[in-house]
């Protein structure tokens, strides 16, 4: 079993550092990198780039809403062909320092309420992974299991994997329990654990309600901003790695 | 004799406008989009490609310092290389959001502060320069005629033009007069005329103290953001024209 | 019959200028000064005192959402206790500029989405009306007629007068028609001149549907961005003084 | 022997933040509040004035440059009225906040870039103090010996206090070692206790060269965003305590 191991990286702003990028980015396969708006700026993006291309860890652009001060946590009422326009724009700005790094950005995601809109707002989405893919046809999108995301992705044709949160709770629908709700968080590394050892002998996850659902999950995301990520994700490495899976970049499992 | 008449456009931010970019750009031949950093936004850079695209103007990356409340202005003691990856970072944003509008930047230049930073300072020209080139061979710079910039565009095999300014008076070494002093800014008609004709005539500008110097222009600049910028811009293509001269885009001319 | 002709003024940013805030200034007598978030700079903040003192009129905050980007008419889903504290933060700024300057703020408001959101959500408006009092006692707010806002105003003893607008169309319940809308915008100097006598005449005012509403108004509002500004304000100043009306200051008013 | 322990607090942004600010808050006993131009934010400097006020440490405005990518540390080029008024306007945030706080803005100072400007062109420095000044009469500047800040707060007639480091290298005239250059930064507690103890055996701190130096110190400042700080504000308060001096707040200690 080949697994991705995601992060979402160069969270920082100018002298502001968020997670241990560096140290992240010798454990994982697959960054996200804010590209400006809800994080990240050039000199980050750069320094992340050369050590996603150091470790051979496949490269995406992650990108957000335009407000730094709130994170792109905030929902916004953008209208949805602004909000495309501000993702290619990122898209762009990143894949630009890739190409002239010497490697390239091989995947898209949306970052914090960006991607909640979406949830909403079909519409958000779709113009999303239109971009996404005007701007380059191969790129990957990894989108959470059953979502109107991984569906609109497959019938536009853009390459997929499908990901789920080591580190987040379900509800029955398979969608993540909000961040402000009790238990929308797993701290504990053995409950982190428990849901990988499922995952590889049974390919299912367990919602908050205890309800078990089947997913295809093909890439797992850890966070890089909670104390103790660096741990988090040795911990999930080792977990697939000792059940015999193996870490690989999200360019070499999706479809 | 063919002229490029070139103009910085998409200066505007959020929802505030800056000239009338979408007349001049029916009358100009190349233009120099702001990206983000001094003026412009992902959404008024899209317009901007999909005008200059409508009308066969030249479409050039106008990369500016990230300091939006003095429009790129004002000198700031920022590190050279992190100056260049600002550079690469806004140049790949208007890259993607052409190349997705069907269209493509074929020239770069830096705004405000950034250009007379790179006057003061080789290094920023150069690395400038060097980044430009790193992102695409083929592109287009074009600095001021027995500029460092010139020169070192020269050496590293970037294709160039050489510009003036329409409306800007210029010092014995053909350096634009400082904004800040008396007579810097030429806003009578008949003044921008008589520099049209006599470079035409014989291809010399004459300096404020009256020095007639010899430059060998391609491209001319007429600011977008000055009251009466768009009849100034008309009447420096008549001007070329009822000389027998041809407005050609930039992409014609650089060699 | 005394009136207070309102406009929200100095809505630019750094080189961006928005309305002619100068000459509006001269037929004013009470001005809503943008405090940084959505537009307004240092800069332009102390001008405005400058010119509200040199004419008499009278000066307030317009405080709005972090958005510059958006202009602040982009609903935001922030945490109402960080939106009063935000407030906070640009009516202290104001204050102070209009301190140092000779001059005193003596009301306050909300702008774009921020007003939208308190009419959604009473809470943002509750708070909003707390921090201003916390402030300052003695400040004045200007509700539309019949909001929640002006109930909570009231209860809260906050300084009070009743705000209606110019140039924009009512539904039924004395709410604004939403500016996506068609007629939303009233662009007639006509329209604007019978809205005016109606109020003067029996002090309603007529919806988009015909109904025809009282309202205690003792303040109308013209917008500063729109062509015409200028020639609005005068019209209406014009309308109210040749009915014998008078256009005085917000402090004179409010009770 | 009195002493004012001072330290730059709340210089986070958003969801990033820097030093450990609530525990320092229980150490020092003034603090320099950053006002969201170079860092911090509105919520920030709200929670800042809560926990100066619980732990009745002076709190000061610490005004910086409009850069918040650089975090204030990168001289600008910009208007000494300019700057005036972005101080003002910062100042004016935080004494609103302080003030529905219940608490109130004692002393004010420049941040980085800004105060570095100060030193190379007086009229920064004297256009801050007048608007220090003109805001509040009584406000206090805490000055480094023997500058030309010094000297002019005197001459207005402030309230000042000589401030020195505790953890940086001073040069011959008694100004800091410029940051970039080797030794400028102290990191061994045994060094920042060593010039505690010359301060309060003889009144002198030790230059780079070896040179003794005369200072009337009654504030010294240690930087809350070094990693240490926590450690390095502990030691400081315990050398002057341990030697029989005591730590009180600027306010205490102005003249």
């Amino acid at each position: 079993m080949k697994i991705d191991l995601n992060s979402d990286l160069g969270e920082g702003f100018g002298r502001w550092k968020s997670g241990d990028d560096e140290t992240l980015m010798k454990i994982i396969s697959s960054a996200n990198v804010a590209c400006g708006y809800h994080a990240g700026d050039a000199v980050i993006m750069h320094r992340m780039v050369e050590v996603a291309k150091e470790n051979k860890v496949a490269l995406g652009a992650h990108v957000g809403l335009p407000d730094l001060l709130g994170f792109g946590r905030i929902p916004m009422d953008i209208k949805p062909r602004d909000m495309q326009k501000h993702a290619l724009y990122q898209l762009g700005a990143l894949a630009a320092i890739a190409q002239v790094g010497g490697y390239k950005v091989t995947h898209a995601s949306s970052h914090g309420a960006m991607g909640q809109m979406g949830i909403a707002n079909p519409e958000y989405v779709e113009l999303l992974f239109d971009v996404f893919k005007a701007f380059d046809k191969d790129i990957i999108v990894a989108p959470q299991p059953g979502s109107h995301g991984m569906a609109y992705a497959k019938k536009i044709g853009l390459r997929t994997a499908c990901k789920i949160f080591a580190d987040r709770a379900y509800d029955d629908n398979c969608r993540l329990v909000n961040r402000r709700l009790p238990g929308a968080l797993i701290t504990e590394t053995a409950d982190v654990v428990a849901r990988i050892d499922q995952l590889m002998n049974d390919g299912t996850i367990t919602a908050q309600s205890g309800k078990r659902m089947k997913v295809d999950a093909q890439c797992i995301l850890v966070h890089s901003d909670t104390p103790g990520a660096v741990e988090i994700a040795r911990t999930v490495r080792e977990a697939v790695e000792s059940r015999g899976g193996q870490i690989v970049p999200l360019t070499e499992l999706a479809s």
